[in-house]
């Protein structure tokens, strides 16, 4: 969308606009995922990954429900949140020299992203909710759930042993 | 911090590049906050960014005193998150052509800040308990307790009011 047209006049548009913008980022978490997977050495961290790996497929998917539901066309917009949360992921993974506090900077990194979704999807939803489509709010509530368990398994994974490990 | 120097070599080196990290955005923030009271229109809104850049200028100087107690000079690094989230904030201010519709646009681009610093504290914390600094700890979390206020907060205007607007 160009810069500064004022294209969105309505909250409806607001709403296209903001499941276009997590349209694209959730499929650049799909592309960023696999080296996530292969930097993490706990095993349990790797399973986590993977797992969410195929749950953010399972996003894209479901976000092409709704822009169907919604009747409006299934296409990204340059995220640069989305993009500087991922850039400083890589800058984080770059840096460390340790493979157990790579651990501990990578659930740090993927909370990020995950608390980025969230904000996102808390907006859609309530906006879908305004704008009566409890149909579009009902799916995206999904994901939203999804979102916030993994955020939850990756503090528990964190208090309970990676930081520990880390700090040894 | 040089790009793939691998400076991190500990949990106390994530922990200050985090700090560092976390300093840099609370000071964007601070630089961003003038133009979204200005852009807003509901005066409950207008009133809660402009209590909400009074505690952030406070968030600075509260980094300002854990830099003391860890012993470490207080200086910023960038983060090509806080740069990413701010700028999607200018896009989007940038293409809304109406105020009701701003406000709903506004609210949700300051949860994604608010997100992110929750996310950036979270893990400051853990790692601070991890390094034996609850004395750091504790001051990191008044400022996680202000964050998650002003997000529930951010979250009953859009519901109570400003989303109902901008739908109107």
């Amino acid at each position: 969308m160009g810069l500064f047209s004022r294209d969105i006049k309505t909250l409806n548009d607001l709403f296209v606009h903001t499941l276009r913008d997590i349209y694209y980022a959730e499929k650049q978490i799909v592309k960023a995922l696999p080296e996530m997977i292969e930097k993490a050495s706990d095993p349990g961290l790797k399973r986590g990954f993977k797992t969410h790996l195929d749950e953010t497929q399972n996003h894209v998917a479901r976000l092409e429900e709704v822009f169907r539901m919604h009747g409006v066309e299934a296409k990204g917009i340059d995220c640069p949140a989305i993009d500087g949360i991922i850039e400083e992921t890589d800058d984080i993974a770059g840096e460390v020299a340790d493979k157990k506090v790579m651990d501990a900077a990578l659930i740090a990194a993927a909370q990020a992203v995950e608390h980025y979704e969230m904000t996102r999807y808390g907006s859609l939803i309530a906006w879908a909710k305004q704008l009566g489509r409890n149909d579009c709010a009902a799916v995206l509530q999904r994901t939203l759930d999804e979102e916030k368990a993994t955020d939850k398994k990756l503090t528990q994974m964190a208090e309970s042993a990676v930081n520990l490990r880390a700090a040894s």
